[in-house]
């Protein structure tokens, strides 16, 4: 990349991170926890934020923006588990950022919502750059990508505070090196928690769901960052 | 994204046009058939590579690029097949450019080879701009990915000329729709010619290397554009 191109990034990334900060006061005031999820295209982010907001949203006020260059599919998928859900299609921008959020976001009233979602766009290189003011973000593994896509990839596990290792049920098919997995993942993000779930068996589902419980429970981004150490 | 970087990239663009162009003059001076692979992380980009080399090392003299942001797993992978091989690590960058293949086939006498197969960073998004002098493009999608991604990235498809389904042996577990795939195909890239392979349990590669032994027959981009179009 050109020495021209990463100086104007460099100022672009510095408006996306302090618009990010407003965000995440926004949603810090207003009481609302929020989640985004990045990984690969197809590792099942909608299949499993799918499953979520079915479950939450017998508990909780959920609500969720989907992010992807083309199609309104996500959207209307997960209106079915809830009314609150929204669709920023970026053309042919590779990721989301806090000014889509920010502009997805306008009329909804924050302080009526427990959890918002943000499902970036399927990438697992452009993503891990921008803040988007979320307190938690979640990166997703399908055990059909293979145990070696951390050592690639690392910046995306390396920005992110959870991961979750998806489509477990075909791990066995795919021969899928779990151990490998979770040693690359402890190798880039020291400590960080892992999930293993199957969106289509329910597998490890409850664990997630627990996890969320008590993240809302401690809805401010300084009190979630201890909870998710701990 | 803000004007100001859409202008920066504007001109980059146009600078990696004008390099791709003059890599596709020294290619096909050179008589050598390059083909570039694009797709998700983890769609089996390098397991089909790694079989392709193997088979047609036997007949023809190949080489492979790899792009990786880290790591030099896929070009010690690729090396049983061909000692030609070389990897570009591109650090944060998504995707490659022309100058990055420029840079990585320096000393190398192209008249020697053959094919050429350059494996992009994977990534469903931003390689799709850059050109790299290839004479082929090809775009893979994996059975466990699902049929949607079509529709929702298509300007891979479109910027692509020929589309490989892999990991097919795992098609049914992850109750792919093979009909919905073509159709998505067709509906963003009319007429595109597709391919279902397995590296796994070789399904489908005699038709790949067939396919690719004529297009080494007609080795100017030209004909191979009439090539692929037949």
């Amino acid at each position: 990349m050109s020495t021209r191109i990463i100086e104007v990034r460099a100022k672009v990334m510095k408006q996306n991170d302090l618009l990010a900060r407003a965000l995440r006061e926004r949603f810090e005031s207003a009481g609302v926890c929020v989640i985004s999820l990045v990984s690969s295209p197809g590792s099942g982010k909608t299949a499993f934020l799918e499953k979520l907001l079915h479950r939450l949203a017998r508990e909780f006020h959920v609500a969720a923006l989907v992010g992807d260059l083309a199609t309104e599919n996500d959207a209307e998928r997960l209106r079915r588990a809830t009314p609150h859900v929204r669709q920023i299609t970026t053309g042919t921008v590779c990721h989301l950022d806090a000014q889509m959020v920010e502009t997805a976001l306008e009329g909804w009233d924050l302080a009526a919502l427990d959890i918002l979602f943000i499902e970036n766009v399927g990438n697992l290189v452009c993503p891990s750059s921008y803040d988007l003011g979320e307190g938690l973000r979640c990166v997703l593994l399908s055990a059909t990508e293979g145990e070696d896509k951390p050592l690639k990839y690392p910046t995306i596990f390396n920005s992110s505070d959870v991961a979750i290792l998806t489509k477990m049920d075909m791990a066995e098919a795919a021969e899928f090196d779990l151990e490998a997995a979770r040693r690359n993942i402890e190798s880039v993000r020291p400590g960080m928690r892992i999930f293993e779930v199957s969106s289509k068996t329910g597998l490890g589902m409850e664990e997630v769901l627990c996890f969320l419980r008590e993240l809302r429970a401690h809805a401010s981004p300084s009190a979630m960052a201890e909870h998710i150490q701990s």
